[in-house]
């Protein structure tokens, strides 16, 4: 698949208090495996504050750039949810009470207890189509490539569930990963690079962990042409045997 | 403190593997907490994929923002471990084998061992300042207000903690939190808004989760000026209390 077939995203993850180091950030890696199975290349993630010209702004790189762009966080009814506003002037369109938000809403909420403030989570950017939140009834919306879902992480999953049949999705992503556990990166880098550099169309990555104090790595290759990555694999699995035995050898030789 | 004074920050974090699901990303929330301390503003975060136009870019955005960025991931030896090639094409410096990384790296590796492979971690950006890496020796390094460190959260927060005396800090953040737990945030929003409107110095916000299918929400106060906070967060208890009172006294008006 080229570049012009891909289908990418972005996420934006609005609040202060993820910021701030406490409330610790869980939507992003649940979004990542969402799109991986998807087909869907997520391409960047941003954090902002709070604060209306960051989101905006962000929120107009990102939707010029993917196909697609998932919020979370922002949509409740208290002065601080300004998400909605923000995506509103974003497209540069009105933000009005929309009537089927209103019914949704009803479906949990009393009819006397339908404040202002609650009514706030009523309020969808005009061209905006609604998504479904089962758990607690306010819906999320979809305006354009712009998903704009809930920060609280059930209920993001709820919305990201709701939304995917809307989605255009790509080829499944194909995995392989070979566990290099034993021989460190500083040992493969170099026959590994030449692998890489073999198969331009692959993603292939390094990634080292450390687990009491030894470097415990994994080397994962991704890409889309099956017969590529089996090529690919073969020739890293084969590296690592190699690098193996050649410690076990060395090892034997010189005991210690 | 008036916002020219603020001591302001980015996080950038480097990896396809982040992006992708493979691993979840945990430096933001350490990164967060750790400058939270020191008293300086998180102000975004990024995690951008290994591609070097991508870094670069996101690199020199940041970086004209914010006092310092913070960055992690893409240091070690193989080959898609780019940030420093990024680093110095964002700051239009040199990219040459530092001997003072070198002699760190000896301290670790055998010299026989000291692999061209291996060499790479000794690239540092010209003007560079070393950061010490008390786990695995390689070495991250400072660059203007430009932080590099390692992804390996252990050793990402050995260097977080190692360069910390060099990074200029402000004073603390003061945070009070209340616990609304049982009042649904659509009572409060009205009133919470206004106390924020009077307050206008302060961060206040308002934190749902969702805990066996109940919201558990709290109230979070953060600011500077401890008598602001103290006078906001006496507002909010009282808001809080009357509302639990008043919702007592309508159970026990009309019985179930």
């Amino acid at each position: 698949m080229d570049d012009a077939n891909r289908i990418t995203a972005a996420i934006l993850v609005i609040g202060d208090e993820i910021l701030s180091g406490r409330t610790k950030e869980k939507n992003i890696g649940t979004i990542a495996d969402h799109l991986f199975a998807l087909g869907i290349d997520l391409c960047e993630a941003r954090i902002v504050a709070d604060d209306h010209q960051a989101i905006v702004d962000a929120l107009n790189a990102l939707r010029a750039q993917y196909t697609y762009v998932f919020t979370s966080g922002g949509i409740g009814p208290t002065h601080d949810d300004i998400t909605a506003d923000a995506v509103a002037a974003a497209f540069n369109v009105a933000l009005d009470e929309d009537p089927r938000a209103i019914k949704l809403l009803l479906e949990r909420i009393k009819p006397e207890d339908l404040n202002p403030a609650r009514r706030r989570m009523a309020r969808i950017p005009a061209g905006g189509e609604l998504i479904e939140n089962r758990i607690s009834k306010a819906p999320g919306f979809m305006i354009g490539n712009v998903i704009v879902m809930a920060g609280v992480p059930s209920i993001m999953q709820a919305m990201l569930e709701a939304v995917t049949p809307r989605l255009k999705s790509g080829p499944a992503m194909q995995v392989e990963t070979i566990s290099a556990i034993g021989t460190p990166e500083g040992a493969y880098a170099a026959l590994l690079g030449s692998i890489a550099t073999a198969h331009q169309g692959l993603s292939i990555g390094s990634y080292p962990s450390l687990v009491d104090g030894q470097f415990h790595n994994q080397i994962v290759i991704r890409g889309r042409d099956h017969q590529a990555i089996a090529e690919a694999a073969a020739q890293v699995r084969a590296m690592v045997e190699n690098l193996a035995n050649e410690r076990a050898k060395t090892t034997r030789e010189t005991p210690k």
